[in-house]
């Protein structure tokens, strides 16, 4: 397959603007094609055809690679690591229509074939920079276009499966650690303003998922009524900035009032991390969530802040079994990860 | 005054017999002087007079030495450490009638004056050693009776306070480390076997006190109709031998059917005393017990038993208070056991 799971995840290599908060940016483009039923009401016929229109892009001689990848040829294993890395959405993992997945070689920028959308075009980028995710997809964007007619309304704008996305089909989303305004009362606050501003808050593994180890997404939820680049500066130019410091205080307040109960939390959750031998997956990215704090505080020196960034993903269980090769039970994945997560602490 | 806390306690040097699974083991005698009556109805006078007739076993040239402590010149924090180490009761630390106690230089010989009775008389020994300890007692037993006149009738043999005692007086116990037992169902089975034989099974603090760190004083409630020689041969030849098989065989189940398990479980133990700077005393003993476990079984091979036999002590609020010579608040408790804690576990 054309997915090589040995390289890091983008945000997990390099120092990255606002990285002590925000480990990756996302830009994604909901996108579909003229003359063709959206995917849920579309026969596989349907979905072959809108596969071969869009396929060519793959060889392209821009100034960007993107590699075709047949959901249908990769394992189960495969499936479940391209969703760790949020290249792909666990749906689209485990539908069983026609569809792929084009990857960037960096595994940083993606274009879904067949998921909720005929296209749904994204990139990555580490920390704080969603103007240069919305670069590459408005690259891949381009590129796509000279292939085939998007479904377009002069009123509405991009037509997409879910009204939602209608408009610019522009979704701009940044992953970030909020551990401080969590512990603090500084979260109920937070969730206002994102209500009043349509931003949605959540967690670790997007829609409908479970706050973990205090990571959250945050995202522009209205694409209609705006254009792109209004919807990018208001989140990253506007909004953000005072995300970042209200967590960047809460931390101070938290190491001036707290500062011996912040100790405790941390090096116990490092104690766990370096001593269990018996990791559950929740458990791990909680103390990780711990670690994380320490490590951007300075409490704990002996750790990078790129290694917690790449455990996130390496402790996932798809990413467990195609390291250690096997069929690994439960059981067996809570000891390879302990013992993963003890031997990137002692690297 | 004359209580040295630099000294070890007796259980936590050199190798001991079935120290694994035994911490101690304790021979204890009650007596009463004739022609007084019971500490319990006796006046402030009778109590001094009683500490008049005593005191001069302290400066016998026997080949033993006893010191006398009046508990009135000694510190609050001073009277809990001789509680932590057993060289007195907590009822006789915090009550107020005339009152002192005689004690060995190595701490591990004691003799309560005016506690429940008039003399309480002990000794404490590493390991399953009631003989040496029956030998001890007996010996300052001697000692006291070239001093006074014991109450003492025919037909019962000694009189004490509470009819429980009555008879020889003696009261033989060990405190045992019974993880396994406690893990596996094999404790109900020892609790049948205690209950018909007369053998009370108690906390780490006595009676009533709770069970903590799986440490259990197990204890002959009998002293009435045998001698106390058949008292204590009966549970340290024929009745405790069998417990520290039962336990050990249960430790060799657990390594053979949960090993991996028990690595998480005293590793997880050992990780958090290591790396936590709040340390509740409960958790800490907690823990504790674990890791002994884990040494004791060589899962844990960088840490002696004696350690953590030691750290039993030097972590109960009296000696932290004493070492760290503060008046500390129970916040600070915490932090200075954690300190010392890993202090204790990296030296």
């Amino acid at each position: 397959m054309h997915f090589d799971p040995n390289i890091n995840c983008p945000y997990a290599s390099g120092t990255t603007a606002f990285g002590d908060v925000v480990l990756s940016s996302r830009a994604r483009l909901a996108r579909n094609l003229e003359g063709f039923p959206f995917v849920n009401s579309a026969s596989v016929g349907d979905c072959e055809e809108v596969e071969l229109l869009l396929a060519p892009a793959c060889n392209c001689d821009d100034d960007f690679t993107l590699v075709w990848v047949d959901l249908h040829k990769l394992s189960k294993v495969e499936r479940a690591m391209c969703a760790e890395r949020h290249l792909i959405s666990t749906n689209f993992a485990d539908a069983d229509n026609p569809r792929g997945v084009m990857v960037g070689p960096e595994l940083a920028r993606s274009i879904m074939i067949n998921e909720e959308d005929h296209l749904r075009i994204q990139s990555i980028k580490p920390g704080l920079d969603l103007l240069n995710a919305h670069n590459d997809v408005m690259a891949m964007d381009q590129r796509m276009e000279k292939l085939v007619a998007y479904a377009f309304d002069e009123q509405l704008g991009f037509l997409t499966a879910c009204p939602t996305n209608v408009g610019t089909g522009a979704r701009f989303s940044v992953m970030m650690h909020l551990p401080a305004l969590r512990i603090t009362k500084g979260f109920r606050q937070l969730y206002n303003a994102c209500e009043g501003m349509s931003i949605a808050i959540r967690g670790y593994h997007g829609e409908g998922s479970e706050t973990i180890a205090d990571l959250y997404q945050l995202s522009n939820q209205v694409t209609l009524g705006y254009n792109e680049e209004d919807l990018r500066s208001m989140l990253e130019d506007e909004f953000l900035p005072t995300v970042i410091e209200n967590e960047r205080n809460a931390r101070m307040k938290i190491i001036e009032k707290y500062g011996a109960k912040l100790d405790d939390r941390v090096f116990r959750a490092q104690g766990i991390l370096e001593n269990a031998t018996i990791l559950p997956l929740d458990e791990a990215m909680d103390c990780l969530g711990r670690v994380r704090l320490g490590v951007s505080l300075e409490r704990i020196t002996n750790l990078e802040i790129n290694t917690i960034n790449q455990l996130f993903i390496d402790i996932q269980n798809g990413h467990l079994q195609w390291r250690y090769d096997g069929n690994l039970s439960e059981a067996e994945l809570q000891e390879k990860r302990a013992t993963l997560v003890k031997e990137k602490f002692a690297a």
